[in-house]
């Protein structure tokens, strides 16, 4: 249910790697010789939801395939402060240059699945799921639309390309709901739905009858919110509904029981407050033999 | 003094327009004809420090350079609710291509700017700098490190290349702060400094005595840094006093009134809520011509 | 309707010049002075549909932007021998640079969009769609996909991140069907569909049961797809029919006839017979001002 | 005789596993459970010529250096339908991964194969070899240029950087034979050869006289084509001599006999039908351990 | 005839100015101001033969496309001190970030082209071309190899792939010279030349007689060397015969003078002094409008 | 001490590779069995300082990682003619492939080493160090500021990124050294250093006002360098004092004797011999089991 593109991200990786060592750790090349061997824990500092432990793996694994990385703790487990969630033994050296790029990657995308997971229980018992949106941080959409799937909400569309979403924008340039719904059905695979946004009563009207997939309720209130679910039920039963604007930790279960399928917020990958993970190393002294 | 590599830049809103973009932006090429024109406002509905407006603009420059691109307001200016930040005029497919990365960095960046800008202003008056850490977003360390400045904070080093920083592991490694900075100076090019970090009081007196260039006091309590920061200035005149660990909003100014020349806050980058900006398009019929 | 993302496609376009040029075009270095401008002339040596003339055009625009191209005939119009598809002019060694990789992908995509007019004019009248599969030229996917597209047929997944495609191996692993389908759904985003494949009855049975957003006929006699297209119009008709396997000019009307939805053939994108197109290249003497 | 740059295939596997997975495997993620293992038969639909197995066993090593794979066939070897080519035993989700790459890139690879047999089967007996052009899908060269010399078969040149061929526009812009071969002459290192293309009889003595090492004639009738192996045997016994244009099956060996040394085709490597190979995949129950 | 890949350049060119810039010009981007224009004149501080003034203009280019770039002097030309070779005008950051990169560029290229000079002084008037080896600074083997014509010597292969040069080893794998050429010849394109390394007589004799495109001389005293080359004239005129090993400015005149047709040189391009060549940067008061 | 960013090491020489191998080795392929094994034995044939044995390892376990790679010899060692250096097992194409390329980075890597060390040894006994610049060859500067630490020398800043250079146009353009030196201070990070070149006895007053780090003396006679050495200890004894300009074998010592801190020679790492060192294959008959 979790995976995602390994090979991309390994991609990412090695950039990344490259960010934060440039020409090289002056510091630890400098004070530690290469034979020292060290095990370093993964312990957290705070209460939370886990999401990334693979990731942190592989970031050791990239930087050098000689570390051992035992996994004590997986994503979507709750952490409190002081769980070990992981151990890596292996060169010092090694363990030392991998250790900011795999704490910032694990702390993000755990502060990510702990927001998530907050939202999730927000909804819990009612038939909706809770979604992000592409308001991600550029070039993690991969990974934080993992962590939010690892907090217990759910993935929109990820990105231009796999699926239609028709805005006020796209309607006026094709001439209407109508027209828009046409031109993308016709150009699009069929294994691809549209997804039409609405404010007002007579789009609704417009997007049930041109026959889109999904319709997202844009910024309604509550009331018209309900209106319009009660609408496309009669209408259009297999029509997806999504609810979409002002969606906080405070509004999410009321817009829930408004009997939408989806609500989509932005919030879950952007304004994330970081989950406090930390790295402590022990050199020993043994060599490797 | 706000100047970063654009080439890097450059490169990395490449990677960033193909996450987004995929195999093509399905919606519009079916619902936008190729010669509809358009004009996009960049405005702000909230209020903060602006950071990322050529970023901005690179992001649609490399989408389509036929995109002009007016600035009205420039990184560092205070944005109300409602401000115009900047135009962009062209096809109304490119504008749609580049609107939601250019959004997403816009957003992360003045996010961070306003941020800074309260540690900034906390400190107000007193002979201090609030500096950055290496805990900013995996591949984004070159813009985060551009709005903390743009925000009235500073940077601290940019990686593990430019500066030693010895840390507890490297000292236990080397076997004392002495060897630990010895080996540095020696390997190091006589363009950088040493940084020491220091919890107790003998350690602090070995690193002055070692001639590090920069003391950072770790986690001190403020009546031990206040002692620090004497003997230092008294023992060691030219080193850098650096103060780090528990530094929020609330402490900031306590701590710079201790005396040290800077204070290191991880927050500035991470747990940062972004600022809300939007961009309206205003489709125009007229072809170009 | 035919967009592309055209900056991928720059990305492939940059390689492949690469892997033609190599250290240099050791001839024309040579034989040809760099002030020498040249006009050529993109022709058709036989019958069939075009496609690919804006990226015969971004080759030239990659070798050498001081070229100016002028399209004389568009993506989809019908050839005959003869007809004068572009024309360019500029330096000639840059036409002679970039005159074979162009050629190589005018006459591929053309002959993808002349066979696949074939089999869309072989279902005309009929409500049905043929498309293509994920059996298309490592590397060409993108440009094989638009070429589809050009001659009237139609696109199915883009690969194995934009819908959910359930076969045998799955559904084995799964556990049946409806669990297989279950698993999807809750890990999917609601913008996509599930697909599954089906050969037998009670498989049929059982994607209907499990909510399948398309139900692919494998391989089934003629007889059967019949049956199979009246039970599920029956039981759900929202369901999109595919089907699939032994898919020929010759049988597609046939195929069609049945009543399903779509009709998907790899051989659309696999063993195809290239459009023969030429270019010739009149040297003009007089040098560029 | 068969190798080639394995470290330049490996990368072009990597970027087109890139092209197929995108963000993820959805299907598989969803159904198939991390720990399952499988087993993969790749075996013929079809008869044919075998080229590729080595590529395909490094789509699967790039997918999962985990998965072991055992070739039973090699390229070169005649495949009956039936014929069980290699056997790949691993996780089924990287099994699955890979199998459309792999399938891909032996289907068309033993096309090649297939069809340059074929050609070489028609001149068997006599001395001379058919060989390929630059008609190669690009990006595909050094895998189809390795095809051809698998189904016996020969190579041209490899681009436009390692040999120089002086078609008509040269000899034009050079003003003439003599003056293009030695402008050649004098720039490419000794160790490259020079060829030169004649359609009429006046340029093939200028070609001799200029001292081309290889002269190509272009489109020449049979008839005129052997007064011209005459002339240049006699004339310049070191001289290889290529016939090229119209080049089919039912012509090759009529060519092939007027005595020419080289026959080259662009239909070797465009027009050509996939082999059809097929991967059946046994899921076994036990983990591995 | 001294033309190389532009396009491969220009990738180069962007790798090494990341090498330079990194995170960015701490030094201009403070004291420079981005508006400030400026006009650098690239002058000669020795006396030698410019090579590489395009790919100055190439590296400023790629800096900053705005910036206008005059060129006084072209490759090959003699440089004196005091020379003036370029200027460039456009803004001051853009030329300081370039400045580096261009030079140390300009300084290897021309002394490649100087050091390569004297060689080619050295045997005037002799029918023998002098060329350069695969000794060259791994990355840059396109611009040293176009230094070298450059300054009046030649070129030998360019790399593992576009000659056949059979040595010791491949003869000792191969089992002989005559099976080492024939299974070279069956396996290579007949565009393709056959070079053999030789020491000895009987060796020569084995060459001669397989039929090898150029014959290698190695390490012979000066009377072997001429006996050879009578021996090769006389049994196999069209064989091209090169001399290796030991080649000074002091031997190759002696060595030329044996009657070879080539004699190579690792020393044209490893262990050569750069030219002195030198940027002044002349700040222009007035802004650009 | 010595070590450097390998992961960046490891990418230029997949690119350095490619650049030798191309589409593949001809030779070599044709000549040697895929199974044969042998033996590398890589030896100095001339007296110097060893630098890059490692690099040399990571090239053969580039092309192949079951090559078996025994260092015999470390980096700083005098070689003589004779010394064995390291010795490589493996499959013959495999050792063959790398030959070149690791003993091109090896001969320069010595060549810059053996250099660096007659430097280091002029100045020994003072208390002085002799440093590189950004004069190195482009794509190379990581290496080769590796190996002049390995020659005895030392490295100045590794681009324009990690300190602060003030020269002549910096201070034209700032408008005064107080100016371009508060300008850098506010922009730079505290854990920079900020270095004024100077040429004048008026112009080193004003670096020593501004508080610079580090005061470049640029092309002073060793007269007025003593004095400025003289006048900087006293005035801010805190300073590194750096001499450059004209700085060769014959004048590094009396340089020295001026009591500076830093002596800075481009020539260190341009216009330097390779080391000649060479590599010996010993085929094995024996097959790898």
């Amino acid at each position: 249910m979790t995976a995602f593109n390994q090979h991309a991200v390994r991609r990412m990786i090695q950039e990344w790697l490259m960010e934060d060592i440039g020409t090289g750790d002056v510091t630890t090349n400098a004070a530690v010789a290469p034979e020292t061997q060290a095990k370093a824990i993964i312990h957290a500092k705070q209460e939370g939801i886990l999401a990334g432990v693979q990731i942190a793996e592989s970031v050791f694994h990239e930087v050098d395939p000689s570390i051992s990385f035992r996994t004590l703790m997986q994503d979507g487990e709750a952490v409190k402060v002081g769980s070990i969630i992981a151990e890596a033994e292996g060169p010092a050296r090694s363990l030392l240059l991998g250790e900011r790029l795999a704490l910032n990657l694990l702390q993000r995308m755990s502060g990510i699945a702990t927001k998530c997971r907050t939202f999730a229980d927000a909804v819990e018992g009612l038939p909706v799921r809770v979604v992000d949106t592409r308001k991600t941080t550029p070039g993690h959409r991969l990974l934080e639309k993992y962590a939010v799937r690892i907090g217990g909400a759910h993935n929109h569309r990820f990105g231009l390309y796999d699926a239609v979403m028709i805005k006020d924008n796209h309607i006026k340039a094709a001439g209407g709901i109508q027209a828009a719904v046409e031109a993308a059905r016709a150009a699009i695979p069929h294994t691809m739905k549209i997804e039409v946004e609405v404010e007002q009563a007579h789009e609704l009207e417009q997007a049930i009858e041109a026959g889109a997939d999904i319709i997202m309720l844009d910024n309604m209130p509550l009331e018209a919110m309900r209106a319009a679910v009660a609408r496309i039920r009669e209408q259009a039963p297999h029509v997806v509904i999504e609810a979409s604007g002002g969606v906080t930790l405070d509004t999410v279960r009321a817009i829930a029981e408004t009997g939408v399928d989806v609500i989509s917020a932005g919030g879950l990958t952007s304004s994330v407050a970081t989950l406090d993970i930390s790295l402590d190393l022990n050199e020993r002294k043994e060599r490797r033999v």
